[in-house]
């Protein structure tokens, strides 16, 4: 049976959810039971049962450091507190006045996620049965999450240990090297930086499934009174953590940046250059993107395998509508949309925008110096102004989503999706607005004094693009357009042509992103060329930079485009929540719809993330080519594919992502299977489950899918560390031996490009095929084509199954692949050489 | 009701075929129901039905051109075929005695192949109802073959005319303006070479095709005596069509070549140097691949949606085997497979051998010119002395399969498998053999007289590199080994868990044939480097010239390849001909063993395809490089990726592998749709079908599968033809503003090898997984897992439905996409400039 598994007191940080007595909460299956006049005494023999989950902890579950923090008395936590906030400004106020803005912006953003947070948790939990759901899938989310953390944890200490002692043997950097800055302190630093990468990266996984495992229950119980309510309170959680991930990324950043200026005396004479301080973070980003993916491919194995495993035997074979309280994998269904799509997706954006800062930072320096700038910081620290800028107007747009009293009475839905959209629109239009400011006041220079105008087109490009990828994904995952309706038409003649036709349809939706980010690169390059910004030799040289800005306009929203998606999976919960509890129809009603509006919110943002990886991709290869040359004091500006080894490193980039793909995709279908096992024999043994007689064992299900999700996560994940140092370390041999220098950095550089070529579009094809399988199966569900429970049904119920692990476990891990590969090899550049 | 569509006096070309008169031959239909005890009075109201499938002809349609042969007098033709031959052999003898020999094997090869058609069509068509299937079946595909080449035809006229006006605009060559070639004369030669290789390519398409819609009776009725004697008979007849097509493409380009030897008087004082000669010959392999494309397209799109709707309705939905005569699609899946399989088979390595010959000849040439190799000729002429052997020990292969006298006895059956794997290992022996010869003889120069020893190597690699393509595949596709008994297994949970794995099964298969390919590229070029051949600078220049000879290497046994995937077709035409004339169990054993061996043929022969297409790829660009560098009149040979115009070049090109494919899948399912609601009218508006009580009407499915199948071919073909040259052009322009040389030839250049390494994954995943697919469903078959019927099965068949577009129409047209898209460059290669 599901109890509320510790008393109310344990709770440390929630103060309002135990608003009901632990005595008063009646067993939910009992309640239902009760409610279809079952015998409640049937429920006898399984009452000794073990009430907790297997494997998971009684308790609610605090990450160590919180437990920490919170054994020090709260005078001396907040005296430690004043001590760090003024060491922070004071290394900040001795860097750049430019850093202590972005500080404070970082602290006012922190304490606005703090009412955000406290006004989430003030709303009520609901009645006894819908809390006791919600604790069910809190306690099997927390106990994920310490698991699967814990191995990271191991790895990413394991990992450091190695880049240390590469940073040790490496050959040295002549730069630093002449800068005083030795391998022993580079070693230090970037291993040191790689650690609060992780750790940050764990931070903001934790913050996005901590509060979604609160406010679900909280939207749920909202959704009895109002849709508008249960809308704001989902918005509202969602943009706590999207504030949290994206401030922690800029003040990480921030504070690293300002550490290294004043230890390293930077810009003092004999010291290192300013312009060359970015190269020492790329660690961070490396850790940031090395957590990011295994909290991706383990929570997306999660997820889906739960969701599938479920649909399977409950949808095809049993015929029991999503969620019902009857089906054994239910609970395991709905933990999985916490650590699958709010942790993972928490640490998937912060690595994006880590290493995106980080690169447009290096760029930046690189062409501040090649510019002979006189005053560089402008360039180099413009990613974090216009972070910081996104914190302001991204708060603004979710505060523009309120509770309207007129709206209040129960049933008066409007399109919530229209609301979100307008909060869009708000953003968008700040967000022009405060890029223009900051390129003028931050790229202005003497040298070219029109230049900041190119830029500020280069970010409008990037914002446009990001416009421009939110139509795409909508038109071919929405079922108010022709590709959706015509792929559920294809149900009708059997599940092989519903598979075909999603399948052309994924492929085919790659074409159009491609074109836009086709002409993106290439009008920001040119824009930047054109910018006046010329080097030694009189050439023009603001390019690279141009596509850097128009990254960095297209990201210029990312914290609201979070909230929007972690208002997916919330939404998602809340619904799983009132179904399961058994709610009336008109409260389903409105989850229902919030749901199919997280559905598209969660598949733009793919559009999203995907687009700003395809744009930043180019960023990332000239920071590592800048890297290379830096370190190997040479130029390195060519990848040149006509030479046989450096086509075979495309050659082998490209099958990577196939292979990673394979691997992702496999280790669901065959956690699946396990679930569909375990499902098919509950239902088997127990017989009363179809008849609310019995309970189904929920926990053994939620601790199948924990332990397999984490058995299957190293192989891609190992995959996707190993295969780009072992490939450039193997053609570092060769080109030693048939005497091609730089050959290794070569190979990695032409396998990194093909890789994110193939990584863009295999990601694109998995994440519109499985989102467009999800809604051609929901508009079958409206009436059409026979409508729920028909053969076409069927069909399009097989397509979502084949579209989840596409959609939410590949897909997803693909992104952050691309920016991992591409910041491990920043990282490992030593060994390449 | 099917009949004999015209009196046997009206069939040309075989002697043997109507052994039976045509009162003897009831209608099978009528047969069958008579045996099953049914009412034949029934049949009354269908038989003033139009007796013939509506939209073809009535009699066995012969190509026009051997029609306007077929009207000279027998004594005129033989005439002037020996003014013929004479004349080819003066101009080979003024040539080089190499093509003199190259002529005369070619010659002896096609009396062999006369040979092995006049044995195949001396053996019994069996009793009247076969041959009345197999009359069907061939008009059918006659008819279908008639309409499609029609359609090609007209397009090759226009591209004709196109290109044409291009050469008669273009930049011109320096090289060849000075040796007296000037635009009007290139314009002539390159049209007329293309028109050469469309209509070689056509007629290769249509031998292919012919001679599998005579063979598939003759082993039906074989198979009734010995499955010896079937498989032996389907072997000569694949192999009458290998030794034809590969025999043109040989004899095609010696021709060619020879003409202009003698036309433009090369090597005469202030001509052309022979080292230029072979880039006049790449209008021949554009020809080729342009009309092996829309072979391959159409031919796919028709045979899969014949096979998909015939399975979905058939086999899901109505429970009826395979082949069943109350499937109304039945006839034209087994047309499909002669218009499919055959005719496009045979047109795409027609193409592939041509286009990797005069690749090879192009490198061959600049590397003789670059290297000052006295006599070129050896270099440039080797791929044909290679293809010449090819024929010979191929030849050899295809007679070691003999009928031996003790196995003649009904039921004693042997592995088929084995008997083509012994004939497939004397064959590579003999390459091994062959090719060290001639490498020698060949490649024996007095500037490094160790080269040969290095290039025998280099074709030793690509003789292992075709043999580890053929295990891998069979590795993966095979149901002996473990991935299709896991993927069989995942049925048992579902569709969707079967579809998933299946999907991570092709995408994981790509892993090791990407890194043979890597192995062998290097090592080829590797070897071909320390060949000691230097150019005039002394620095080693014989790599690129390395990788060609190991793609001859892998190309060496092709012929025997071509025989063995012929096989495949015709054994599955001769098991549905068996199975819809109800013969008895043992024959349809015999039938379905050869079937089950030629699907496993046809997947090898994919691996084998698209392991020479990726090994050549390296080939073809280079032939490029060195034709736009001859051009230009400027060094051209790196292409820069850390360019953004060329990366967007890059990313475009595997957006088209992306979006052919989808075009090319969606084409299958929506006319397989189309024939699954035909099928299911059928069976409702007449239903005395199932109980043979009705004659289902083949000809409608037969007309829309075609009308439907010439239609889809249209689209992804364009695409394939236009969007290289939109993108050379448009980036010429922008390159001429932003000015910035030869950037429409870089980006080209690009394009294609992006497309080139995607396509090749693409090819491997669609190919593996097809298979897969296709075998694990037979797996099931065999009995385990629940076996025929269960729902295990039906998860299966539904992969094997989604495989069959992706194996037979998405999968290879991709192979013949990857040659033509560098064909297409190397001819339009002025408009880039």
């Amino acid at each position: 049976m599901i109890e509320r598994p510790g008393t109310g007191g344990e709770l440390p940080l929630s103060g309002d959810l135990n608003s009901f007595p632990v005595a008063r909460r009646v067993n939910s299956f009992q309640a239902v039971a009760m409610d279809d006049d079952m015998e409640g005494g049937n429920l006898g023999p399984y009452q000794d049962r073990p009430r907790t989950f297997p494997n998971m902890r009684t308790k609610p579950y605090t990450p160590m450091i919180f437990r920490l923090l919170m054994r020090i008395n709260i005078r001396v936590r907040l005296v430690l507190l004043l001590i760090g906030l003024g060491a922070i400004f004071y290394i900040g106020a001795r860097t750049s006045p430019i850093i202590v803005l972005v500080f404070s912006i970082c602290i006012i953003s922190f304490l606005v996620s703090i009412y955000l947070y406290k006004w989430v948790l003030s709303k009520d939990e609901g009645p006894p049965e819908m809390a006791q759901i919600s604790d069910a899938i809190r306690d099997g989310a927390e106990g994920f999450f310490r698991t699967q953390y814990g191995t990271i944890s191991k790895m990413a200490v394991l990992l450091g240990l190695v880049i240390f002692s590469i940073y040790m043997f490496r050959s040295t950097n002549p730069h630093q090297e002449s800068s005083g800055v030795g391998r022993a302190t580079s070693a230090y630093i970037t291993v040191v930086a790689f650690f609060l990468g992780a750790l940050c990266s764990g931070i903001a996984g934790y913050v996005g499934m901590w509060v979604s495992v609160r406010a679900n229950v909280r939207v749920s119980s909202a959704a009895r009174r109002s849709a508008r309510e249960a809308l704001q309170i989902a918005v509202r959680a969602g943009g706590f953590s999207a504030l949290v991930v994206v401030g922690m990324a800029v003040v990480g950043i921030a504070i690293l940046y300002a550490t290294f200026y004043v230890l390293l005396e930077v810009d003092t004479p004999g010291a290192m250059k300013v312009t060359e301080l970015p190269l020492l973070l790329v660690g961070y980003g490396f850790g940031a993107s090395f957590v990011a993916l295994f909290a991706q491919l383990g929570g997306g194995i999660f997820t889906k395998a739960a969701d599938v495993g479920a649909d399977l035997v409950g949808k095809v074979e049993q015929g029991i509508p999503e969620d019902d309280p009857r089906n054994p994998a239910v609970i395991a269904d709905l933990v999985g949309d916490n650590v699958g799509d709010c942790a993972a997706r928490g640490a998937d954006l912060f690595e994006s925008i880590a290493a995106e800062i980080i690169s447009a930072m290096i760029l930046g320096g690189t062409m501040a110096k090649r510019c002979k700038i006189e005053d560089p910081s402008g360039f180099i620290l413009f990613p974090l102004v216009v972070h910081s800028f996104d914190l302001v107007i991204s708060s603004v747009g979710i505060f523009s989503i309120r509770n309207t009293r007129d709206s209040v009475v129960l049933g008066a839905i409007e399109d919530p999706m229209a609301i979100l959209q307008k909060g869009y629109s708000v953003t968008i239009v700040l967000a022009v607005l405060t890029f223009g400011l900051s390129t003028r006041w931050m790229l202005y220079t003497e040298e070219a004094p029109s230049a900041w105008m190119n830029f500020a087109l280069c970010g409008l490009v990037g914002i446009m693009t990001a416009y421009a990828f939110v139509l795409i994904t909508k038109y071919y995952t929405d079922y108010k357009h022709e590709p959706v309706r015509s792929l559920a038409l294809s149900s009708a003649t059997g599940h092989g042509t519903n598979i075909i036709a999603g399948v052309s349809l994924g492929l085919e939706s790659t074409a159009l992103p491609v074109l836009v980010i086709s002409v993106s690169i290439i009008s920001a390059y040119w824009l930047g060329q054109t910018s006046g910004l010329v080097d030694e030799s009189g050439s023009p040289t603001g390019g690279l930079f141009g596509t850097a800005v128009a990254t960095m306009g297209m990201l210029s929203t990312a914290a609201y485009v979070l909230t929007m998606d972690m208002f997916g999976p919330i939404a998602d919960n809340a619904g799983g929540i009132v179904e399961m509890s058994q709610q009336p129809e008109s409260v389903r009603e409105i989850t229902d719809l919030l749901d199919a509006v997280g559905n598209t919110t969660k598949a733009t943002t793919k559009g999203f993330a995907i687009g700003s990886a395809a744009l930043a991709s180019f960023l990332l290869f000239s920071a590592y080519m800048d890297e290379v040359a830096s370190f190997a004091n040479v130029p390195f500006n060519q990848v040149d594919i006509a030479i046989p080894e450096v086509f075979v490193g495309g050659l082998l980039g490209s099958m990577l992502i196939f292979l990673f793909s394979a691997w992702a995709c496999s280790a669901v279908g065959r956690t699946a299977q396990e679930v569909v096992n375990e499902v098919r024999r509950q239902f088997i043994e127990r017989p009363g489950i179809m008849d609310y007689k019995e309970k189904p064992d929920y926990s053994r299900c939620v601790s199948i899918v924990a332990s397999a999700s984490l058995r299957e996560m190293i192989k891609p994940g190992a995959l996707a560390i190993i295969s780009p140092i072992a490939v450039g370390f193997l053609f570092r041999v060769l080109g030693y031996y048939t005497g091609q220098p730089l050959l290794g950095a070569k190979v990695v550089c032409s396998m990194l490009m093909f890789a994110t070529v193939s990584g863009i579009l295999m990601a694109l094809f998995l994440n519109t095929s499985g989102g467009a399988w999800d809604n051609a199966k929901k508009y079958i569900e409206t009436g059409v084509l026979g409508g729920k429970g028909s053969e076409c049904h069927k069909a399009a119920v097989t397509g979502d199954t084949v579209g989840d692990p596409f959609k939410d476990t590949a897909g997803p891990s693909l992104h952050v692949l691309i920016k991992m590969l591409a910041t491990i090899t920043l990282v490992m550049a030593p060994i390449f050489l």
